[in-house]
């Protein structure tokens, strides 16, 4: 392990079997914490090449099992976001593309800070089980074509072991950590067709687009280093995505714009996502034959008929979709009024991501419970032209107390303005 | 620990309330090795600001006891090498100082890897305890005026916990860490007056001279902050000190020395190093007239009375001073013939430390046994012209096996060529 330092220290590189061995021996507990976090700084200041960032994804899939889908008959599509605020593409694009006739198996994550996590959102389904078997997990692939869940303890045991280290080590903020951790994930899943959403602005982890490019770019090159076909989107994040923040309520929004509602941006995001992943699989030539068979499947109801197939197949209550009241919801709802009149200029999403954690729809730490019915509604998006005592948003609370703090710091997330401000695409670019 | 983590990743400096927190917390273990290891490694790749590392040095320092020598009366010198092969200065100038009036109290370390250590030497001397109390130490200086001894362990604890952390995470070889570990032991033993003898070459940590004036400048820059006078010596240790390696042998020569014969350079480093600290303590106003007096005392046996004082002090036999053969020697000797004429070119330093170790001179492991009596005496050095045949040096070994190992280990570290080679002084420089 020394020399593995040394090595990374001295800009030498490390070979695909050195890192191979690193994982494998850090998940054997042959090496310590100290000296792995020893190596993890000096990657995060020096970074890794390449090849070395394969060479480590390799090494962290073949920590542990990789689901052979394909070998199953299953030949399906992943999505990955970067995450974000507000964020409940996958409930929305999962179903559409599943739905248009390519299989979607997606192992996702829980929320942890200011971010959201799509399981969260899923056990706001009365209960609705993430906790899948692998076996479960490929027969419901093959069945219903459409399963998302929790990843299993067996995949790529090293990313979860390095990345608790890097958790308490100062050593998360690196590009090539960050790509090997996702990849290495999207890998052993064993989708064929992965689409990445890589995030940019306020409410993201990357805030700077030349990050985020750099991001996106890396993880393309791992994923295409392992057979994956592959593209990524770089889109904005600087104010929450849709209107509904918190599991219960953006179960209920995923729903609604599955039923031909729902708010734009998301609508246009999935059909954006969605159809880079028809193209991929070459089920469509091109961007607008594909955005027009997901239109279709909108309008006809499969999609939504995909998503409450789904949530039966997992031990939902699939009478969820067509009767969201049946969601769990909270007992104060507060709403936050404009002060003044003005242009809605922008929304501080990573604000908002907070709130949420105050109202209990998010976590800090890792393990906490969080409650699904608290979060917050927005009425009123960036663009938006507001009059003095009109309702911006709408917090969603457990008690009077919590609701009042969740108000004042909602109405300080909205910056409001005498001139309109400029927007622009939510998706920024595609990286093919 | 996490936010000291991120400043120093981000070149943002940390304070040096921030500095001895973190010592202290890792001393009394509220901080997990990981953490530490983590911050090591960002250091050694990013740096340590000047005030920073004498931030590091006071933190250190303050983990433990600092003895107040000067409070007890003893206004003394100290001395400090950064290590090399056949290095017994530590036995020759210490009583050649403390002889010609100016107390010397020291703390020593053990050998370690291709170095030997002064501890290990004066153990060769039969009876001889180094592990002396503070007080004791404060004593022997008060009324013998010289005091060689190991580290007490109440002493910058925090620096030898983070020795030990960074000995295995990569994180020894930085100038700052290295600067403020040993300055912190300097600062916390007491001595008023302070010389540093840097080596550079083969056989030196730091080879290329640059790194060793770097490192003499910020040890410098960290014992005058703490109030220390001091100057550092820049020398060669691209061949052996002397002709003795091995530490009853080293004794041997140490003695030899002192009695006025012994190996020019041995003693010409003494007078140099000597000189030096008399100029600082105010005894002789320049280095023409400092060397005067300690050959003075040399001559007159005052030095040598000197040690035989010290040993008798700290348990030895003092006989070993008028008849050496009283040091444990090894029972098999093994000459090493030169296989061809020639100009003796360079002799390999660190290899000759290795081949110690193999004799059983020298330790890797901390803790591990040493062989007091086993080593290698050498009849050439740099610069000799030998015939085929000529005795090169004679290995002292414990078997017949072990000295044929290394009496081909020995040839092989003698270059032997037409030319007779450049010889450049063994003082490069003083930083005064």
């Amino acid at each position: 392990m020394l020399e593995l330092i040394e090595r990374t220290k001295r800009r030498q590189g490390l070979t695909a079997e050195g890192l191979r061995w690193l994982v494998q021996a850090y998940v054997d507990e042959e090496i310590p914490d100290y000296q792995v976090a020893a190596w993890l700084m000096a990657v995060l200041l020096i970074g890794l090449g390449a090849e070395e960032t394969i060479g480590l994804t390799e090494a962290l899939v073949a920590s542990g099992r990789r689901l052979d889908l394909v070998g199953h008959g299953v030949v399906a599509a992943d999505k990955h976001s970067t995450g974000g605020i507000g964020d409940k593409t996958t409930l929305v694009l999962g179903p559409l593309v599943a739905a248009a006739g390519l299989p979607v198996a997606k192992m996702s994550g829980r929320g942890l800070g200011f971010t959201g996590g799509t399981l969260d959102k899923l056990e706001a389904v009365p209960g609705l089980r993430v906790d899948l078997s692998a076996t479960q997990f490929v027969r419901q692939a093959q069945t219903t074509g459409l399963v998302i869940a929790g990843q299993t303890a067996d995949m790529a045991p090293g990313d979860g072991k390095l990345y608790a280290l890097r958790d308490v080590t100062g050593t998360v903020d690196s590009v090539p950590l960050i790509a090997a951790s996702v990849m290495s994930k999207k890998i052993a899943a064993g989708a064929r067709f992965v689409v990445l959403d890589v995030k940019m602005g306020n409410g993201a982890f990357m805030e700077q687009p030349e990050a985020a490019r750099e991001l996106a770019g890396t993880m393309l090159t791992i994923g295409r280093a392992a057979g994956l076909k592959m593209a990524a989107a770089l889109s904005w994040m600087d104010q929450p995505l849709g209107r509904a923040i918190g599991n219960a309520l953006e179960v209920a929004e995923a729903i609604q714009t599955l039923r031909g509602g729902g708010p734009d941006d998301l609508r246009d995001l999935c059909f954006g996502l969605g159809s880079e992943l028809l193209r991929l699989s070459g089920m469509e030539a091109d961007e607008t034959a594909a955005r027009r068979r997901l239109e279709a499947v909108l309008a006809s109801g499969a999609a939504l008929a995909k998503l409450r197939e789904m949530i039966l197949a997992q031990g939902g209550d699939p009478a969820v979709v067509d009767e969201p009241q049946r969601l769990p919801h909270a007992p104060v709802e507060v709403p936050v009024y404009a002060d003044r009149p003005g242009h809605v200029r922008a929304i501080a999403a990573r604000d908002l991501g907070y709130v949420a954690i105050g109202l209990g729809a998010g976590r800090t730490k890792k393990g906490e419970k969080i409650d699904h019915a608290t979060g917050i509604v927005l009425h009123a998006k960036v663009g938006a032209l507001v009059a003095a005592g009109d309702a911006l948003a709408t917090v969603h609370a457990t008690s009077p107390d919590t609701a009042a703090q969740a108000v004042s710091a909602v109405r300080a997330a909205y910056a409001l303005g005498a001139e309109p401000p400029t927007l622009h695409p939510l998706i920024e670019e595609v990286l093919r």
